[in-house]
């Protein structure tokens, strides 16, 4: 029973990060599916522009650096432009070419961090949420963060089809 | 570490539902937001309908009943309509209030079939798989199916949000 439950974890795990892995692979093939100047578009009228939900996946992905205790953001610049700001707030943001270079590198460098995370990591708190609370809320752990990343990249994915490139 | 092991499992199997309860909620409310009619708009000019979406993740949602060997469909008249014909093909729908009346009884349903379930039952095959197949691809258990089905209910979750009601 013990190394069957101790496998079923791992296996969640390990399910939970192919599903993040993916969504970030939809995406990816998303913004290589047409030149760049075709993701300066809406994606439906007066609504947000595909590159601004390139710049705010990958800032949120970055986010999970400091969230997961694993190192400093590597490109905390996109936040005030593509996590505090809407879109078309900021008139100079970063190109196209910019944020797919960047996105690529956000994503292998979380990718690297978690193949060498433990279940007993990802089941433990993440850094915004206090010892204390923890122990109120277990649930407030890695994992169900990147639950709900996975979630949140599968909603903008859906909005980001629907552009008319 | 048994102990400790089968309540990770427990917990990620509860995380899981909980994800899949969310996006449910979030389709309810956005549905209960304005009338019926507003529903029959396209969410972004030539695309599909909100009522669309909402008969499709209403028979996706009914097609877990026999995927996880809980039972027939409830609605399978919806799967030509919603599963097997694009939006506007078939002139004649379930009226929005119908639809609503089905989403929310489809998800009462498995909800109560869910909490039924143990996590070596979440972790075993479903329907569509069969056991040989499964030995060599342990991962096609009801639990990733479920992240998956929360992960499209985003997708379209994110869609529907840009209705202009």
């Amino acid at each position: 029973m013990d190394n069957q439950n101790s496998n079923h974890t791992e296996r969640i795990v390990t399910q939970v990060k192919n599903a993040w892995a993916a969504q970030n692979k939809n995406v990816t093939a998303f913004f290589n599916k047409y030149e760049d100047e075709a993701y300066l578009k809406e994606i439906a009228p007066d609504k947000n522009r595909a590159v601004y939900l390139l710049g705010h996946l990958t800032a949120v992905n970055d986010n999970l650096l400091p969230l997961f205790g694993l190192g400093e953001k590597l490109y905390p610049e996109l936040e005030e432009i593509f996590l505090k700001s809407a879109d078309k707030a900021i008139a100079h943001i970063p190109t196209v070419a910019d944020l797919k270079q960047k996105w690529e590198t956000v994503n292998t460098t979380l990718s690297n961090h978690f193949d060498k995370m433990t279940a007993d990591e990802w089941l433990d708190r993440h850094t915004a949420v206090s010892a204390e609370d923890f122990k109120l809320e277990p649930t407030r752990n890695k994992l169900n963060v990147l639950i709900g990343r996975t979630i949140h990249q599968s909603y903008h994915a859906g909005q980001l089809n629907l552009l008319d490139a």
